[in-house]
């Protein structure tokens, strides 16, 4: 007789693949309603229980959680991750667990590290940051039933639970400050179709030109890498614009966008804030110190570090696969690069 | 008969505390030659092994190296202890260990997860960062003679591994390019006199201007606790001074600092990097995005994450005990807050 009945065996009953076993019962459901029911039949007939794995593993706890240090936003460096972490550490110290850590690869091997940590049970639960559309570390493991909370959130049809910042919130804020200030002719410095992060800021954007009464004009919408050059090269491509062309105000999806587009509006000897407003996302350190200082979002990363540690170590605890999702809201801080108002001194 | 010979034993014999053999067998001799000798004499005599327990828990591999996200340098929020972790988890990765962290705590309360995780035997060694003077987590690890290397020196008489930056010649090379830019008269924006970093970076100052022969005007001096506004408050009446007796450059420990004093510069209408050079350390995100981009030290961090842990796995898998140093140069990085040049574009 065999141990134990494994997804395979579901999967070879109702004559599908593995994946779609297993898409369906993480309840990623976007097969056919017969494909599901099928499935479904399957598990029940075998007496296949998904969280087998998993329960046995929680029973004999590690009191260790997972976390590769992955770049977050993805591929970029950065200086407010330690803030998450130490949030991190003091919620798990808290709770009495630890924090075991590793590094982070792209490609095939982003999911090695998280089953030989699931196989070898030093770990009774993960946190994953740095999130994207289809994430191959959330599939591996909604495959393997095993516990995780993700810092941001993914595909609208993946079922797990996530901490994250409220971006579209954020960039409503940005732009409804603009608009405030007198601002109309709003651009975008935004990221790339398939960033995640970058999509949500976007809706934020879309949303709050709409309840402003604003037409987006398609040719105010640049999409890059978030790099400072990036920035810089956008601005100098919209000041070649005839005047009436021109925005005058840009919304950047980063500071480092926003930093190349002042640097782009100060070479044609404009006034950034004054002649066109400017705003960042993040609120990097030192941004305050920019001449002008930047207007800019700031992301409660270590709050988030917390509340992920204390949602995952809630559900281990109480042995719960209930899903949970949490959207923080960050803060507009205005500065003088969107209010044309003089520095100090001057 | 007892199962083994222990430090308790040993300073019995020699009729000493145990804080007193302890420190002479962890080489940190500070005692009289005769009390050395008595206990040296009593170690042999009882067949005492100072790794013996350190052994056993190696020969049981956690496989695990223990690091608390201190700050660093100690007491500044820092974006780049972003990069020292990376560093490490890499090359722990390749070494077939992972990192186990938690969280940094100050006073009474700061070595106690260190003696959990050993009672625990959960980790086979630290890493220690944040070091200062009379470290309690050092004194602690060398009592029990646990593995660890420091990122970072202490009291000249710990013997222990660590890999430093060279803040020395970092700051040397900092003076140098002041001085070869034709300033003479050079403050310095400098730390308390218990900041184990802080000395370092002040002997680079004294020995620079030493050897170019520039006697240092005491007033042109100020320690305090690295802030922008400390650095502000100082630049500010240092400009209030009769102007034979203002500096014409500043050399900053810190980034923080050298923005404060650029920001008082400035409100008193005068030119960063023409009228008053100015220097920073660190090479903070965004520092090169400053007006006038400051010119500043980059530390090698992700470098010294990966030497740390290679000298502790080194000495993990020897079973060694050697003391090993390293220190890494580094890097300074011109910008014009120091040389005049006017900006881009301007």
């Amino acid at each position: 007789m065999q141990d134990r009945i494994t997804i395979k065996d579901v999967a070879e009953r109702a004559g599908v693949s593995y994946q779609t076993v297993s898409k369906v019962l993480n309840h990623q459901a976007k097969v056919k309603p017969q494909t599901e029911a099928r499935i479904r039949k399957a598990a029940e007939d075998l007496g296949y229980q998904p969280d087998q794995a998993a329960s046995s593993l929680r029973s004999r706890r590690s009191r260790m959680i997972g976390y590769s240090g992955s770049p977050w936003p993805a591929n970029q460096a950065n200086p407010i991750l330690d803030q998450f972490l130490q949030g991190m550490l003091h919620a798990a110290e808290r709770a009495g667990y630890y924090l075991l850590c590793f590094p982070h690869h792209t490609g095939e091997r982003q999911v090695e590290p998280y089953r030989q940590l699931i196989e070898s049970r030093r770990v009774d639960g993960f946190v994953v940051s740095g999130v994207e559309y289809d994430d191959p570390r959330l599939q591996f493991l909604l495959d393997k039933g095993f516990p995780f909370v993700a810092f941001g959130r993914s595909n609208v049809g993946m079922r797990f639970s996530f901490v994250d910042v409220d971006g579209k919130a954020g960039m409503r804020k940005v732009v409804e400050h603009l608009v405030a200030r007198g601002r109309r002719h709003i651009a975008a410095l935004s990221w790339p179709d398939n960033s995640r992060v970058g999509q949500d800021r976007m809706a934020g954007y879309r949303e709050a030109m709409q309840s402003a009464g604003i037409d987006i004009n398609p040719d105010w919408i640049a999409r890059g890498e978030g790099s400072v050059t990036f920035g810089h090269q956008v601005m100098q491509g919209w000041l070649a614009l005839p005047s009436e062309r021109r925005p005058e105000a840009v919304a950047a999806f980063n500071d480092g966008m926003a930093v190349g587009a002042m640097q782009a509006i100060q070479e044609n000897r404009l006034a950034v804030g004054v002649d066109l407003a400017v705003t960042g996302f993040d609120d990097l350190p030192m941004t305050q110190y920019l001449t002008p200082p930047l207007t800019t979002v700031r992301l409660p990363v270590a709050e988030i570090g917390e509340r992920v540690i204390k949602m995952l170590v809630n559900s281990l605890e109480n042995n719960s696969a209930e899903v949970q999702h949490e959207l923080v809201e960050p803060e507009l801080v205005v500065r003088q690069s969107s209010t044309g108002e003089k520095a100090s001194g001057d």
